[in-house]
């Protein structure tokens, strides 16, 4: 028996309403572009239409998601203590440089053994770094020691129903720029690593079908190493990963239980991927289309490309999740 | 005393007949799009737009050049020996991808130590390799080969009036996509190698301000390491480079008699760089507009921050020459 979704999501049925909602955070938001390449279809075996959120304001599709959880905490006037988190990556990045857009406080617990780039874009981005341990017991402390000495109200990177509704605006605008030029998906790919932008993704896919009466579906790619969503589908279950070995640095965490009854209801399928897989696909969507995207981007292409028989002719729109890497690491320039 | 320049440009001395010609040629090449980064901005201290010729077809500009030679081509019977270059870079791949989809034959003469990379990219653009010893002169003589053995056309990839023509295409479509959005650009700048694209600049920009009684000013950016234009440019005559080094691959080459005329006329300054400022430009380019880009493309950049004098609180549209880098050799991927 399948969890009800969160009761924040059910105004948001009606797909007009969500419709409103992406117009209204659009404002805050790059409308980022949607790329094509004839060589990477030949290469795919399908008709392939990326979505860049790598070009998102922070790098990142997250700031989607954070954009619509400011929107709703102003409902009630932004609290006086900021926001907090403690994901060091985009989620991370994306809160501090929305917090700073709306001149509100933002603290980010990080491991004391996190990369120094990603510390250096959390302070440029305007947030104030939390040092814990590195273990998640002492991340899940030391938010709420912030929470308790400052008021500030944590927002999870994946497991908040804003949260959730905001990635979803991803999708919906590939599919409109997508409808725009006639181009009538028939999958939309997302990477799944906390669940929050595939179970958005998932949610606004639903509405546009609804809207405009079509039968798009949605997919995610998941590397083998981090497993959990797959196996979380094909048993009902939230299922959980004992040591997560992938080179996708934001797919090792698992699911919750606001955004796995949202996947459960509106995913039709999430299909594994190897390491040596998604490296292939990462570096043929740097070759092809020049733009620098993450690991974390490259399994929905990769999932194409193993199962033919479910992509083969599809016309399959795929969001690239972020383009937030460590150049100074590497001479990859001349 | 300046010398004329060549008579191929006559009739595009009206601005609206260049216009057309570039209205004829959009439908072989890609629009590119204008990025623009307010990081960047402020990093440079000038309002920076930057067009992006990586994701150009092939991978650079120089398709501009070529569509253009290729449609002057076509007028008298598109050559049943095709064409041919000695160019193994971004020039010979171009004109293999141009070849291909016009269906005739393109032979690229390549040194037989050129990179692995570089020959499987016109392969598979479709174009024919001849190999040669590293020399430039074995590289004329298999050129001169080629022409008499098939009869195919060399076509040039800076020095040949058509190919040059071409080139400003994309500081015009750069110079309209501003204009659409109220940015009246005061600089463009380019990199300057060969001369090709910052003579085709040159004319393009000067035709601009007839037609728009606008003032834009076209400068360069040059490595120190191959500083013949900006020294052709103080002289008033071609001067050479005895033994170039720079990052930049693409920039080792000399002005020529076709493009030199035109940039004497029409380009206010070339700045010189050096390889460090290059680099630092390079890397900033590609962290904040998550785009990958030749080194060939960050001079002019560069010369930006390093001429506050002339730069400071200008509105500056930069063409990214290419973005084909060897992405196999580096493992920036995680």
């Amino acid at each position: 028996m399948k969890a009800p979704i969160d009761p924040y999501f059910s105004p948001f049925l009606n797909p007009t309403a969500l419709a409103e909602r992406y117009v209204q955070l659009a404002p805050s938001l790059h409308r980022t572009p949607v790329l094509h390449s004839a060589s990477l279809d030949t290469w795919g075996g399908a008709e392939l239409h990326f979505k860049c959120e790598n070009f998102q304001k922070s790098g990142a599709f997250k700031m989607r998601g954070v954009t619509n959880a400011l929107r709703e905490l102003a409902v009630q006037g932004l609290p006086e203590g900021g926001v907090c988190t403690h994901s060091s990556g985009n989620h991370g990045q994306a809160l501090a440089w929305a917090s700073a857009a709306l001149g509100i406080p933002c603290t980010v617990v990080m491991p004391s053994n996190a990369p120094q780039f990603k510390k250096d874009a959390v302070r440029t981005a305007g947030g104030r770094i939390v040092e814990c341990t590195p273990t998640l017991a002492a991340r899940i402390e030391a938010v709420a020691e912030v929470v308790a000495a400052t008021g500030a109200v944590e927002i999870h990177p994946s497991n908040q129903a804003p949260v959730i509704l905001g990635q979803g605006s991803a999708a919906w605008e590939l599919l409109e720029d997508c409808a725009s030029r006639g181009i009538a998906l028939d999958w939309v790919g997302v990477p799944v690593g906390g669940g929050g932008l595939l179970a958005g993704t998932g949610f606004a896919v639903a509405r546009w079908n609804e809207l405009h009466g079509t039968s798009v579906r949605v997919f995610a790619g998941e590397p083998t190493g981090a497993d959990d969503a797959a196996r979380s589908l094909a048993s009902g279950k939230i299922e959980h990963n004992s040591n997560p070995q992938t080179v996708c640095d934001g797919m090792r965490t698992e699911l919750g239980d606001v955004n796995f009854p949202v996947i459960q209801s509106t995913v039709a399928a999430i299909h594994t991927v190897e390491d040596s897989e998604i490296l292939t696909a990462q570096r043929l969507i740097a070759d092809r289309l020049k733009i620098i995207v993450e690991t974390n981007c490259a399994p929905p292409l990769a999932a194409v490309v193993k199962h033919p028989e479910a992509f083969a002719g599809q016309r399959v729109g795929i969001v690239l999740s972020g383009g937030n890497l460590d150049l100074s690491a590497h001479e990859w320039a001349h």
